[in-house]
């Protein structure tokens, strides 16, 4: 077997991400993550990812960097939330109609272990950490960079959690977008 | 020994914070703790505390229902962040004058270790979710209730750090005050 799989990173995510379904995280090896990718190796696996538990936030460094672009790239006029829209736009177009099952399986995943939602927080606050940074890159203040790019997240996981129920129909943009509206409504209320 | 010490609790505390300090979290064990507290021993300990780990977040639930309370005995008339600043206002009460060196000691034992980093954050979230849910119990919807508790421990966290400066004359109770007044006008510059 050659070094070089093709697909050899997402083969490893979806093998992962369906052998947790359905026998368990913990029950799983990462023998049986490679093997069932179409028979990779684990030296494979480990030439992609740390451990068992890095397969499932495989996409944190990408997510972030999308974010952070989009929020560079968004024209000077645009105030923090805007900006902050345009990343959140850059980062749902990525999950396309088919992954819909998927990101349904990994949530399941994430929220039967302990483990996983520590490791999903601290993904969580590195994204909001990379919007910060980008808004802060643009002039905005620290406490409303930070709070900010606390709304971008707080209104993608939302919306990641609507997004992933099989009766939702919508676009994973769409319902970000919609989710941010509402989120900036609600602040209007605090008083 | 008796199985009643006096103030055991809260001596267990100031010790592992002093031994964590002095020579490290990884490196001290609960029988050093226990000793350090005036010859208490082990059991003592885990009368108290489950673990070495928890002796640092000793505060959690009592911080919690010091902000659920406040919260639920807030005027009907108090708008989310009324409500939010009166529960700030009961937590910091309890953080007088002679705790901020003990509480600079704390802050630095967490911040020089990601495990205690990790647990902080959940602590973090425990106290979100407390007031969260008293806000929703006064009525408050969703989204307007958990915003309004991040901007509390967002309040909370931020006036702690400031506060734990030796160089800082104020009481936690003022900063945590003016750290609120602060995010209320950062987010009026969202857009």
């Amino acid at each position: 077997m050659g070094r070089w799989e093709p697909n050899a990173r997402e083969r490893l995510v979806r093998a992962a991400v369906d052998l947790f379904a359905e026998q368990g995280y913990d029950a799983t090896t990462v023998n049986e993550i490679a093997e069932r990718a179409g028979g990779l190796t684990k030296t494979t696996f480990f030439r992609h990812f740390r451990d068992k538990r890095e397969v499932l936030f495989a996409g944190q460094e990408i997510h972030s960097r999308l974010l952070s672009d989009a929020i560079a790239a968004a024209p000077d006029s645009a105030t923090p939330l805007q900006a902050v829209a345009a990343a959140l736009d850059a980062l749902t177009a990525t999950f396309s109609g088919d992954r819909r099952d998927f990101s349904a399986r990994l949530r399941a995943v994430i929220a039967d272990n302990s483990e996983l939602q520590e490791r999903a927080m601290f993904k969580r606050a590195v994204l909001a950490e990379a919007m910060t940074d980008a808004l802060r890159k643009r002039g905005v203040p620290d406490a409303a960079a930070s709070l900010a790019a606390e709304l971008g997240v707080r209104a993608f996981y939302s919306a990641f959690g609507d997004w992933t129920d099989p009766a939702n129909q919508q676009t994973l943009a769409d319902v970000a977008r919609q989710t941010l509206k509402e989120l900036r409504a609600a602040i209007a209320t605090l008083g």
